[in-house]
């Protein structure tokens, strides 16, 4: 496919809905997913904003991220509950009708008979998309996501928004995947800061990123490259540099994602 | 204070920097810390941006947040790295001029001095901060944080973080301390989701959210307020609710922060 061998990055943003997330209670375990899943796909996440569950907040978000960046996700907020507005806010995103999509009403429906169960309003709540939007599969629980345009409305929980995502990706195209080599030493960025610099200069198709370890002097230093061999020539050079400063340096496993 | 008495909520957003957020390679730790701590003070945490390490995404969060909430923390970028570039975007969010701060310079050339230590070119950089910010001490590895007015700028590597956040939180005025209460049970939300909205509607004066168990149907109902009395009201009117559904909810200890 001729936009796989461009170098044009493919991008991606995230809107992460939900009070439960801001206020600390909540550990996002969403983000981390996404982030390394889209890389896989040449696909690079460039901005995530997580805001509260206010229509206006999730309205603004998702309008913003849908024209910057080629493809936009949604986690949170589309199950049972009066807390659950996304859908309703993407439609109001899109200026889209918004109510019962009747494929989803059928998978609900037939779901809920089968275990015997009611299917109570506030499960006829999860039937409800932006109207003609594509729905996404939910092999955990049945209640279906949704695709409009290029905005992809996904579930809070991690287990259920990874089996969704794993099915729906099938649907986006990347890019050029971002590889990376990760050189780790304990000499102190204060003292490879100068040298690193000129290693960036000299390097201006990748990026190079220091990342300090947590526990004590030192750091990761990331090269990122959509090419695989200008990204070992750097690493190569980060290697040498951390080796004449009189560290100890390692590189790891290569990742090619 | 007769601040701390008044309902206003205060508010805060929080600018989180660095590509290897984005990309999923480092698990983001600041945010569930900030936000819990901010609430103990009385200040709500309402919108997250994760950034690159790209200056106008820094500037456009920073000034975006800080024109719209009580405080604002950025946090990741304040290194000695060619990639850390969070205080001259802060500079420029503000228009300020950017350049040496005496008193961090005093102080960055003291510690290396103190260890035989030599003050590279690099860790200069970490002496740069907008012209007249104030700074925020850093009780780890001394290179400051700072703030300018609204906007604190904090480090990423969350050990750090959180000793400059707990040296400088006095600076932070809050309004009254939201409460929470959480009613645990096995009921699907399918279920408690009709009942619940109901109740959201007798308590206005709380913020009633639901949160589905990662692992089986089932939730946390979580009941929010500034006033405790009210959190109370409605989280035994949850409990009473879900008993009446036949589950046996169980309430979690009180969380008064």
């Amino acid at each position: 496919m001729s936009e796989q061998e461009t170098s044009k990055p493919v991008t991606a943003g995230l809107a992460i809905i939900g009070n439960e997330i801001l206020s600390g209670r909540t550990k996002d375990a969403n983000l981390q997913y996404l982030g390394d899943e889209l890389n896989k796909l040449g696909i690079r996440m460039m901005e995530v904003r997580i805001v509260s569950d206010v229509p206006d907040a999730i309205v603004e978000a998702v309008n913003t991220l849908r024209q910057r960046y080629d493809y936009v996700f949604t986690t949170g907020g589309i199950g049972p509950t009066h807390d659950d507005i996304t859908s309703e806010c993407v439609a109001r995103a899109f200026g889209l009708e918004f109510g019962p999509n009747p494929d989803a009403v059928k998978l609900l429906e037939d779901h809920y008979a089968a275990r015997g169960d009611e299917f109570t309003p506030a499960r006829q709540r999860m039937a409800n998309t932006p109207v003609d939007a594509i729905l996404i599969d939910n092999p955990v629980s049945v209640a279906p996501g949704f695709q409009v345009e290029n905005v992809f409305v996904l579930p809070g929980v991690p287990r259920i928004m990874q089996a969704m995502f794993e099915g729906m990706k099938n649907r986006l195209t990347g890019g050029r995947k971002m590889v990376s080599r990760t050189v780790s030493s304990l000499v102190p960025e204060g003292r490879a800061g100068g040298p690193l610099t000129e290693l960036q200069l000299r390097h201006p198709d990748t990026e190079i990123g220091s990342y300090p370890l947590n526990d004590r002097p030192g750091a990761n230093i990331v090269i990122r490259s959509d090419d695989p061999e200008k990204a070992d020539a750097a690493a190569k050079d980060v290697l040498q540099m951390l080796k004449d400063l009189g560290g100890e340096p390692v590189m790891q496993e290569p990742d090619d994602a």
